[in-house]
C-alpha cells in the first residue's frame, strides 16, 4: 500500500497549494493538517478561519477577492448586530455565520474539532480529508512592545500593522501542551513524506510544529520533508510573513525562509524568481528545487502540486 | 407620586394588550414583565420568544402573520444550517438570529438576562420597559401520556397536537425556586394595580405566578388585580389555551378562567359576547367587566387599554 502524504497549512496561501493537490492526490493518499491558533470567538461563536478558507477553496464557494468568507455572501446578521452594538470589525457574512453557529453548537455539546469539521468537510461535497491540528485550544499572542495581541485583532483588527517582537502560543507554549489531533497523530505515524505549504512559518505553521511531540517527530522523520518558500523576491505573496521575518531577525528572503527551517525540512521548493540562492541554500545542507510557485489560477496550483508529486 | 401598573405577559396574546398600553401609559407608569419560561437553545443560542415577540410588536418589526419573527426577514443562515444537516424545524430569520447571537454572546459573558433584554430594548428604540420574569432559567415541560416535552418542542414541532396531563416548570417546581427579577420585584412592590393580559394562563402566566414568592404577594396584594380573559364563546384568539383547559379538566370558557384566577385576581374582563356568563362569575367573588377584547388593529389594542386604564 502506497504510504499517503502529510501536508501542514494555514490559510489564505496554504489553500491555494491545497487546491491543486486535490487534483493530484486521491482522498487516500493525502492528509491536509490545518493551523487552528488563529481560531477566537467573536459574538460567542467559535470562528476557525484556516479550516474554513480552506473549506470553502475545496468547495470552490470562497470569496477570492477578499481571501476570507463566502463568495457571494450577504451580511443581514452582522448589520443587525451592528445596530445592537456589537463591535463588528471581523467581517462575518450569513452563510458564514451558519458555519459558526454550527460549529459551536457541536463543540458546546461536547463534540471535538476534528468530528465537527469532518461533518462540514462532507455537507460540502468535500472527499478529502480536511483535519484541524489540535482539538486544544491554541491561541496565537502577537506580543508588541505595548500588549499582547489576540491573533485576529492583530491580523484583521490592526491589519498587521503592529510590530511584533515575539509570537508565543497560549496552549502550547505553557508547561503542558496541546496535543495533536487524532487524524494529525495518525497521519504523523502513517505518512511517506511532508509537505509544508508556502504558508507564514510563525503564524501558521509554528503552532503545528510546537505541538506535543510533533517537532521531534518531523526532525527524526526519514523521509522527504519539502517546504515550499513563501517568501519570492524579498516579498510575501499575501499576509505579512516578510514584515514578521524582518521583525523577528530574519532576512526576508527564501534563504531566510530557509534558516527557519533548517533541521526541520531536508528539501526546499524555491521560486524561479529566487533561483540565485539556490547554492547559498544548498550549502546549508537542503536539497533545492526551482519551480513557479506564484499560484495565480488553477493550472498553475497543479503544476506545482504535480512537480512536488514527482520528487516523492 | 403615581404608583404604577405591573402587567404580566407572554407573547403573543400579550404582546397585542401591551402595544394598547404603550400608547396609553407613559414608560415610568407601567412595567411590562414577561414569561421566559418558553425560552429554549437553538444552534447552541438562547432564545427568549416572549421577550422578542414584545420586543418586536412594541419597535412595529414584528411579522405578524407569522406571530413570531421579524417582518420582512430572510432565512440566508437557516438554509446554510439545513445543509450542515442540522435540525431546522424551528424558524430562525437572519435579524432574528442576530438578536439571539447578541443575547448569547452576552449571556456568556456573565450579563443578565435583564440586563440584556434592557439593551436590546434601547436598540430598537423602545421607551417602555420590558423586564424578563426572572433572570434565573425556568423551563417549561409539558407533561404528556408518552413524554415529558419542552415547550417549543410542544408548541412548534408537534404544533400543540400531544395531550397535556400536566404542565410544569423545572426551575420552580423543585425545591428551590427561581427568583423574579430585579425589576420585577421591584415592580411588585411598588405597583398600584396589576394586569393579567390575555395569555395563556397555563404556559405564560402560571409561570411567572410559581416563581419564588410571587402568588403569595400578589394573593395578599391589596389593588386592583384584573385578568383580562383570553377565551371568547369557548375559544382562545390565538394558541392552545383552550385545548389545555379541557385536557386539564377546566371549561374552556370565560368562566373557566375566572376559576383558574379564583383567589390570584379580584377583577376579570370579558368579552362582550361572553356577557351571559358575568352573574355566574360575579357569584364567584369578581368584579365582571365586559368589553370588546378582541384586538384586531391597534385602535382595538388602544380601546382596550383605555378601558382598563378607567377601572384603575
Amino acid at each position: 500500500m502506497k504510504k499517503p502524504i502529510l501536508v501542514l497549512a494555514g490559510g489564505v496561501g496554504g489553500s491555494k497549494l491545497i487546491k491543486g493537490l486535490e487534483s493530484v492526490y486521491k482522498p487516500k493518499d493525502i492528509f491536509f493538517v490545518i493551523n487552528t491558533a488563529d481560531d477566537q470567538e467573536f459574538y460567542g461563536l467559535h470562528v476557525s478561519p484556516d479550516l474554513d478558507t480552506v473549506m470553502y477553496v475545496l468547495s470552490d464557494c470562497a470569496n477570492s477577492e477578499t481571501g476570507w468568507g463566502i463568495k457571494g455572501d450577504s451580511f443581514k446578521v452582522l448589520s443587525s448586530l451592528k445596530n445592537y452594538g456589537a463591535d463588528t470589525w471581523f467581517q462575518i457574512g450569513d452563510k458564514d455565520f451558519a458555519t459558526h453557529i454550527y460549529r459551536s453548537s457541536q463543540l458546546n455539546k461536547g463534540v471535538s474539532l476534528s468530528i465537527v469539521t469532518d461533518e462540514l468537510r462532507k455537507q460540502f461535497g468535500i472527499k478529502h480529508s480536511i483535519i484541524p491540528m489540535s482539538d486544544d485550544r491554541v491561541a496565537t499572542k502577537i506580543v508588541t512592545e505595548e500588549e499582547e495581541l489576540s491573533f485576529q485583532d492583530y491580523f484583521v483588527k490592526y491589519k498587521c500593522a503592529p510590530k511584533a517582537k515575539k509570537i508565543i502560543f497560549h496552549g502550547v507554549d505553557g508547561v503542558e501542551s496541546a496535543k495533536p489531533s487524532p487524524a494529525f497523530k495518525n497521519a504523523l505515524d502513517t505518512c511517506a513524506s511532508i509537505i509544508i505549504c508556502p504558508s507564514n512559518p510563525f503564524l501558521s505553521i509554528d503552532p503545528i510544529l510546537k505541538l506535543n511531540n510533533v517537532l521531534s517527530q518531523i526532525k527524526n522523520f526519514p523521509g522527504t520533508k519539502v517546504v515550499i518558500s513563501p517568501i519570492v523576491e524579498g516579498k510575501a505573496i499575501k499576509g505579512p510573513a516578510a514584515k514578521i521575518m524582518i521583525e523577528l531577525g530574519y532576512e526576508p528572503s527564501s534563504v531566510g525562509i530557509a534558516k527557519i527551517y533548517e533541521g526541520i525540512c531536508n528539501t526546499i521548493v524555491i521560486d524561479k524568481r529566487d533561483a540565485k540562492n539556490k547554492s547559498e541554500i544548498e550549502n546549508m545542507g537542503f536539497r533545492v528545487e526551482i519551480f513557479d510557485t506564484i499560484m495565480i489560477d488553477l493550472q498553475k496550483k497543479i503544476d506545482l502540486a504535480e512537480f512536488l508529486q514527482s520528487q516523492f
